[in-house]
């Protein structure tokens, strides 16, 4: 069992060491992560320049790849064959902030693991739902923990081709967190707003701030789960089609007028 | 009826310029697009950085905004704020490739009409499937007048809130078009590679290289419907849940061991 780990935090994050490190007892691991935070920078193929990996080591002492790409980047490259061996499972994580509802598109730990579906393998991405900032390293390990068992029932039962799994955990006490859901994705809550400023010079420039988002903590979703104190499993998969959309526009009238 | 156009090839692309002139037939139209190609770039909220946007001429003499944000930025400034004027459609393109299968999460092009479903609006993504490169002004300008027909439906009829129309024209001439078909979405084949070179001084870099992508030419798929020579409207959401995977893996085994 040969494991991937990556992240969209950058190799030195402390949810990736953490993960590496419960990895390595399910099997061999490799990271090969981002050099620098890809946060939010969504299901990226770099394609106009090319990409650099250089050897990196870990706080721990272990070894690991940092590359100048993005996290599905990362992926990419190790299962094209950059690495020795083949790739039997990627893990992505852990992220310092949940990634449910309509962030997946968005999210570098999830487009990591769609990176691997696109290729045929299990992609796993965890996410840390934290109470506090910055998250407590007993947190990253309890998330850890808890991303093992997950990847170990992966390992044992297998995933359909073309699936991913979005976990996110809230960020508890291990005797707090309640229990393991499987979940569909639920409904976000974008507070995002246009900061408007003036540089030195008068010019304007423009950040999207805003609040942090929320979402509608529905049961039998992943912010509903993570909102009850528990950890979310949400199957996803890379097929997009509005099916109900599809029988609403197939009357549309094409003649020209 | 303002229209917001933009494109993940930059302001000045030709693709642009022939669906903002379509556009206008239809309402006011505002283009703000990137200032560079950002293809295969995802979906991307821009948040470690602020945001310029400076004003352009287009090659018809209009004047059109650029960003140096992503597509899917440019979407976010204009609908949070930075035009006077609200906007009431998102329309994306004409990008010089088709965007079928999944390709939509890669694609910068589908990932700005995403941003619109995001807050609430329709978003429309046009791209050309071209038998030649380069794409010839005829193919863009039938692709432009299709995307005008197809623009003014969903003025007419709406779109439920969330969805999105990833829009694929083949690039043949008006007359040799089949129809429109409402379509679900395909497998794409990727066949990258990973080409390792040496630069000067002799250390590795890697393009992620290898032939087009190919797909599955299933029949009421978009890859099936441009391989016949129809136009192909996919209706989108982003809640990729992968439901009959929920029932496969909701008895895994939590239990400590």
């Amino acid at each position: 069992m040969h494991i991937l780990v990556t992240n969209d935090d950058g190799v030195n994050a402390p949810g990736l060491l953490a993960l590496a490190q419960e990895m390595r007892k399910l099997g061999q691991v490799t990271v090969l992560a981002p050099e620098r935070n890809w946060s939010a920078s969504g299901h990226v193929k770099t394609m106009h320049r090319p990409l650099r990996v250089t050897e990196v080591i870990l706080a721990d002492g272990t070894t690991a790849l940092a590359s100048d790409g993005a996290p599905s980047d990362c992926v990419a490259l190790a299962l094209l064959g950059l690495l020795p061996d083949s790739v039997d499972l990627v893990v992505s994580g852990i992220n310092p902030n949940a990634n449910v509802g309509h962030d997946v598109t968005y999210s570098g730990t999830v487009t990591a693991a769609m990176e691997a579906a696109i290729w045929g393998i299990p992609g796993l991405a965890f996410s840390l739902d934290p109470p506090g900032d910055p998250v407590e390293k007993v947190e990253y390990i309890t998330a850890a923990r808890i991303a093992g068992k997950i990847t170990k029932q992966v390992v044992e039962q297998g995933l359909p081709k073309g699936a991913l799994l979005n976990v996110n955990i809230p960020g508890l006490l291990e005797q707090d967190i309640k229990g393991i859901l499987v979940t569909r994705q639920g409904l976000r809550v974008y507070r995002d707003q246009l900061d408007r400023r003036n540089d030195p010079r008068g010019k304007p420039y423009y950040w999207i701030g805003g609040e942090a988002p929320t979402g509608i903590p529905e049961e039998g979703t992943d912010i509903g789960a993570l909102a009850a104190g528990y950890v979310s499993i949400t199957p996803l998969d890379l097929d997009l089609t509005a099916c109900e959309v599809i029988e609403k526009i197939k009357d549309w009238d094409w003649s020209d007028d």
